[in-house]
């Protein structure tokens, strides 16, 4: 087996430690299957601390899974979602969305991942017009696909547009872990207080094996919900080997410690590449990943040692993800083995 | 943690250590995410060791979702799946054939779970005519749903009855080794020799933290599975676990043990209950199940110690499962308890 | 053009002159569309006046159509539809309900067209349990499929039962003015007076051109249903011309007329099938069909001059229908070539 | 009645004089339903005389069912259309495509309607990748909903692109008879002969009651659209209506005659409105639609005399159109109230 460094994603990393031991620890005997088992419980309750007594919490398999389920529970096959163009729901699912959910994506285009009010507005001026899909929801991510994060005010600001124009504000939170220990904040700060009515929450690109949870801040809006969990294929039959993985990521705050780490991986290459004139920063370096313009030689090269993927093959831009696994030594060995490409390429 | 034993379902049980073995294993460094590591390269190699070299294998979640991504990759908007009424496709699913897949499943009547060619004759009247769905999948359950199996022949006709009318035959094969080991036979011999043309193997009810796999027999109809895959929220990021399980499970027959056991258990169950004339036995035990009329106060005492689910509540007859960590023991003491309750309740 | 005669649909008549008419009037200037014009206010009224002023009608191009766009608006996609095995919804629609809908329809046998309560009550044991669709509607049929009526109490216990339940009751009433012409009462005796909350009702076997209306009774169910009236492709531009088809069949009880004659034309016609042994009544002729099994050389014989359809091969069973268009002259010639051929065939 | 002159859409006029009585023609005897009928045979007969022996003709109820279906019979689950985000399929038809097709929409911004081979290009990067839906079809209207006309090269570019890379060319031509006159071609010069592979055809907007065609001009794409037609609600009973007035359309040039008329309306109309500098013509003129900004009082006086529609409200942007039914003095006398308007307000 060749071990392979990856900067290409957080998921190509494993399963932190302390989740893996998680997983040993619950199996033991048997356990009521799809949720009904004391590690379900105990989880759910460490959300419930997190997000506020009033949530309802479910477990699903992956960041897809989570997003469509969960916008799935709050719109009719006449609604529409509004997202930025360059959202995970729109460019990466496959077509899930419309597929399976069988609504409509209304996109606006974003330079840095992020949507306003002033862009949602144009979208509301149908409303009633039945010759016209229904804008019902307003869906963010955070951190967003452009690795920028959203300040909490922004956050209030959607939700109370969309509260005042009967929408919902959805939060594809696959990197929340990252956007909360970026800002310093604690989960609720930028969900329940701010007005985030339907949150996924992401695992796996945070330590875990498998497991994605989605979370109703406003609890009304999950009500039907185990119908749709089992009926989008989302029902995990030995569920407590999910739930204990998220007891383990709520416990010692090793979300925080594992985001903060990924966080500063991805500033340490950011300052790092900020030093070399032949790459160009696109992208405000805020979570764990860093967006850059590199001559194309100089990708092709530094492929041949690493997983490394272009965001965009026109400009020449990569992305490049730390994770929970990232050391410092791999940070200074891409940045070693990049200037050498450099100076071999006489760029 | 109270340690419960329980015969309402073998997923009820954990994982197997060489499972669990295998997902510590297959934690080391980073991978490509979505199925482009080595261990999911060993594993379908292993597949197809077992189902021969020209089929496309497949790691999902679980069940259901093998179940619909299988049958959604092979059924048009206007298509029908044939079923037994108890097919968990119809039953379990929460109507995700008909809105994942948005196709119609036909169903027949069935006394132990199995369907036969004189049923499904009956619903190609229609073929050609626009007013009707049009059949075009036989879908079987090898263990069926009441523990019974299949025997090789029968298998056979269903699937030359279903080509030589434009079908084709799905088996939902979540416990595949099961009948495999009930059988005394290898898998290709209930499946890729007989005809079967995609196939859903169940790995979580035989030892797995969680997986199953999609399996295209006949490899064309896996051409585009990829995208239905991804799009149906089935396809894993850290795959490798999911994978590497699936790896264990192949190597040392594993598969074949977890299998033969529980069916052993069932059988010594099902011998025991025999000598009780309180309790009927009402289908054959031919797998890791025991169906069984016992007088409801009979099913309400037991309950306070073991989990134990009614499958009919009108005729109280229970469904009892054994899985790869039931022991001799387990099955006795339960014996025991139901004899002293039955002494109890002067039944 | 040959003239033909046909027996095989109620579908086969043409326009009544009277609906005829009211299409060349209101082919004056131009007029709003999509149902903002005056036709359509006029119609609708003469809805209300029939089934109450608190009901909301809608206007849509076909019986399928009806169903479908009537059931979407009261099921979420875990919701299930309970109804006979013969229902149109279920038998002859390609799976339109699955498909468009999402949803799944569980089928309860019936020999005569018709189910009960007690075939309802079995579907409902798992309301609740995430794993089953959610039974959600009781569709009937008024006149059923076999061309039998419901009573109107036979409804209010379908209802009362339904509502009692958390369930609704859709009645496909693509017949209905048969069956109100049939009992000899009110629309609202068989709908509105007796619980029924959505009812689709039938234009086109009763004389129109082309139209079908979708009435909510009970109202608050309808009030986002413009937008599955347009996205479920049954919203006409150009709706006066359906609005003034249903102002005609609605003006000087039109509807009643042609029901009532088409209902007499199969009463003659079972009055005179009664008297040849050779032929067997099948179901109560209690509108405009008449079931009968004829020897097959027979049928073969008739369907040289008729247009006939078998219902059931196995059976040589057809389904005769009668129409507003068909006369007594029809009907005799129809029974004298069947006599004719009975005795050429010597049976 | 009052009589109402509408320039809000050509849907607001009538029925064709031509088209009423081959309806009233067709109303004798009975017929076969759901197209078995003479006159469905006969119209489908003239559409293969203008559209080649080898396409395959359908008859649907309206615009979006025309669209909807057409591209259902095309797209998998996993497909995507591209077309320009002014498309009736993307703006109008209430998220159809989405829903009832279950596919993604890729939107291309358009100033004139219009989408070009570059703008499509940049959607095929992600061909074979399973995270992305698959481009497969090309959509563009014929008349743009701007009321510009495709020139022949510019469809067989598209056309040319799309069967290089494995996709088809799909074309709403709900008024492909306006962009015919308008350029003085046969219908096959801009669909058969420069690569269109499926064609919905306009019957409403050109003098029909209600009817659309989906013509597949690629034979073998519509094998399955039978259940396709009947599954989405579109297929008509009594069919020998909607198959007349298309073969009173196809008779004398009918279709030529009307939009003919419809497009000089509009021209007149363009040629007054430049001569009033208050108003600014914003689209080319091609077909039957002027596109015009007039200033908010003057449309809102207008209003009170004519159905006229805004397009943009922010841009106080009217969409003005004529139809066959348009009157060279109805021209006259809304310039002449236009001028009138305009000089009390004294803009």
């Amino acid at each position: 087996m060749v071990y392979i460094r990856s900067f290409a994603s957080d998921n190509h990393a494993g399963i932190h430690p302390e989740v893996l031991k998680a997983i040993e620890r619950a199996n033991v005997g048997d356990a009521i299957a799809y949720g009904g088992d004391v590690y379900s419980e105990r989880a759910k309750r460490l959300f419930q601390e997190h997000f506020g007594d009033d949530c309802e919490v479910y477990f699903v398999f992956n960041g897809t899974g989570a997003n469509i389920t969960g916008l799935k529970a709050v719109t009719q096959s006449y609604h529409a979602v509004i997202c930025a163009e360059t959202a995970h729901i729109h460019s990466d699912e496959c077509g899930a969305a419309e597929n399976v959910i069988g609504c409509k994506l209304l996109t606006v285009p974003s330079a840095d991942g992020k949507i306003t009010v002033d862009q949602v507005q144009g979208f509301l001026h149908d409303i009633g017009n039945a010759h016209h899909s229904q804008p019902k929801v307003i869906s963010i991510s955070q951190v967003t696909e452009y690795g920028t994060v959203y300040r909490p005010e922004e956050i209030q600001a959607l939700a109370d547009f969309a509260h005042a124009n009967g929408l919902y504000l959805y939060m594809d939170g696959s990197r929340l872990a990252n956007a909360a220990a970026s800002l310093g904040v604690e989960f609720r700060e930028i969900t329940t207080d701010v007005g985030v009515d339907v949150l996924s929450f992401g695992g796996t690109k945070n330590g875990l094996m498998v497991g994605e949870a989605v979370i109703f801040l406003n609890k009304a809006l999950g009500q039907d919900f185990p119908f749709i969990h089992k009926q989008s294929l989302q029902l995990a039959s030995k569920m407590r080997f999910i739930a204990a993985q998220f007891e383990a990521l709520l416990t010692d705050r090793l979300w925080y410690r594992n985001a903060c780490h990924a966080n500063r991986m991805a500033k340490l290459l950011a300052d790092e590449l900020e030093k070399i004139p032949a790459v160009q920063i696109t992208q405000k370096v805020e979570a764990n990943a860093v967006f850059a313009i590199i001559p194309p030689p100089i990708v092709t090269k530094l492929q041949e040692k690493y997983l490394i993927s272009l965001w965009s093959e026109a400009r020449s831009e990569v992305r490049l993800m730390a994770s929970f696994n990232t050391e410092d030594r791999d940070i200074h060995q891409l940045v070693d083995d990049l200037r050498s490409a450099i100076n071999a390429t006489h760029i």
